[in-house]
Parts: C-alpha cells; sequence; structure tokens
C-alpha cells in the first residue's frame, strides 16, 4: 500500500461503479475501504466478523434482522455504526451516498451468508485502486 | 457499545480536550477514535500495531523517523494515512485539526516507546463517550 497520504474524494474520483468497494489502507490485518453506493444491496452476513461504517456523503440505511426482530438504522453524513458479527444486514442507499469501511483484509462484501446476489452488485474483497493512483495526490510530503 | 448510530461532529463537541481521543465504536478488537489536536504531539511508536489516521477536518502533519531518514507528511481534510507498525512518529496540528484513527483496542495514545510527556498531552486507551452519549442523537431508526 501507499506510503503516502491518500485523499478519499480523489480515491473516490477514480472510479463509478456502485456497491464496489475500493481500499484506500490498510491497517495490520483489516482493510480501509470506500465505497459509492445507491438503491440496495442485499441481505446476507458475516459470520466472523464485525462490519464498520462511515457515511461521507449521503445518507446510508442499513436494514438489521436482531433477535427482537427487523429495524433500519438510518446514517446521516459524519455518522459512523458497526454491525455486530452474524447479524443479517442490508445496506441501501436511496438517494445516494459515500460510505468508508473497516473490516478485516478478505471480507466478501456479500458476506458469508447472503441472498441471490443481483447482477449489479459486485462480489469482491475490495478493488485496488487504479495503477496511477489519482488518490495518490492528496497529501503530499511537508516541504 | 452503542447499537444506534453516532453523530461524529456530535462525539466531538461532547469534549474538549486536544489529544485525548474518545472510543466511537468497536469493530472486532479494534477501536475507531476520535480526537481535537492542535500544536505537537511527541515522537512514540508502536512496536505491535499499524496505526490508521483518517483527517475530518483541518491539517495533520506526521513526521516518521524511517530508514531513509525524517520526513514529514501532510494530510489535509479528506486525507488518510496509515503508520507502520515500529516506525516513531510525531502528530502535530499547528492550526488545528480533528481526527479519526483506528487501531487495536488498548493502544495507549503516547505508544510503548516515547520522548517524555509533556503535561499537556492525555496517556490513555482511549475515553469513553460521556454517559449521557450526545453522540448518540446523530442518527434514528427508520421510521
Amino acid at each position: 500500500m501507499s506510503n503516502r497520504p491518500i485523499s478519499l474524494s480523489q480515491a473516490l474520483a477514480s472510479f463509478d461503479a456502485v456497491w464496489s468497494p475500493h481500499v484506500v489502507a490498510r491497517v495490520n490485518d483489516y482493510d480501509v475501504r470506500v465505497a459509492k453506493v445507491e438503491g440496495e444491496h442485499v441481505w446476507h452476513a458475516h459470520a466472523d466478523t464485525d462490519e464498520f461504517f462511515l457515511v461521507l456523503d449521503g445518507t446510508l440505511e442499513i436494514s438489521l434482522r436482531e433477535p427482537a426482530g427487523e429495524r433500519t438504522v438510518r446514517l446521516p453524513r459524519d455518522s459512523v455504526f458497526t454491525v455486530p458479527r452474524g447479524t443479517e444486514h442490508k445496506p441501501s442507499a436511496p438517494t445516494g451516498a459515500t460510505i468508508l469501511m473497516f473490516e478485516p483484509t478478505g471480507t466478501l462484501s456479500v458476506g458469508d451468508r447472503q441472498e441471490n446476489v443481483p447482477d449489479h452488485l459486485d462480489v469482491t474483497t475490495g478493488h485496488a485502486l487504479s495503477s496511477n493512483e489519482p488518490g495518490g495526490e492528496g497529501g503530499s510530503d511537508a516541504p
């Protein structure tokens, strides 16, 4: 990974696909990923890991199937939320959002237990930023 | 930790101290911490873990002592950077900044190898948000 700062907005500007997380940093054996989202993802669960969301722009909703029933949390810009391991959840963003996620490297975007995955969803453990690294220009070595 | 969304700006508004990270979320055995920073921290290193920084507002500088010499990376708002484990580093923010960090729960703010810690710096593994949880109002269950 880069040993220089990465600008999240430039990283996000380097791709167009929605629900297609891109890895902007690694922390030990965890990824920091960013994604553009719009519409609905699928119900899925990660048996072995929590999944952290930070909303950079727009509003993200996450529906959760919990022992007490189903509920949907609404995350406006600047909100954080952790989906506990094993909890079935379905992210959605009716009007679009950009998000940052923190999860173990190798975590599949659709979990290890999911509904049928529609064509518009990317099944990935996170894409690398493109090789010309537009995200790499956001910060700089100080003079 | 909260099972509701947390607003980062409201969490940050709940305390005044600089260089005093507060835990806003947990992800497996990692903390998500936010801090207000201004002026200089101390040179320190974490032998066993990388440390991730996202600049929410303002500009953060991180000086690094690397095998090739010393350099300072400058992180404007919206930038991310990971300090590799074992690398001596000194964060500073001449004009102030607010930052978000990912690191293993229990990681000490001044590392496990550091200079003398001046009085203005908090030696902590991260404070809890206050019990009235002003950060807890940022998101909501959708209707």
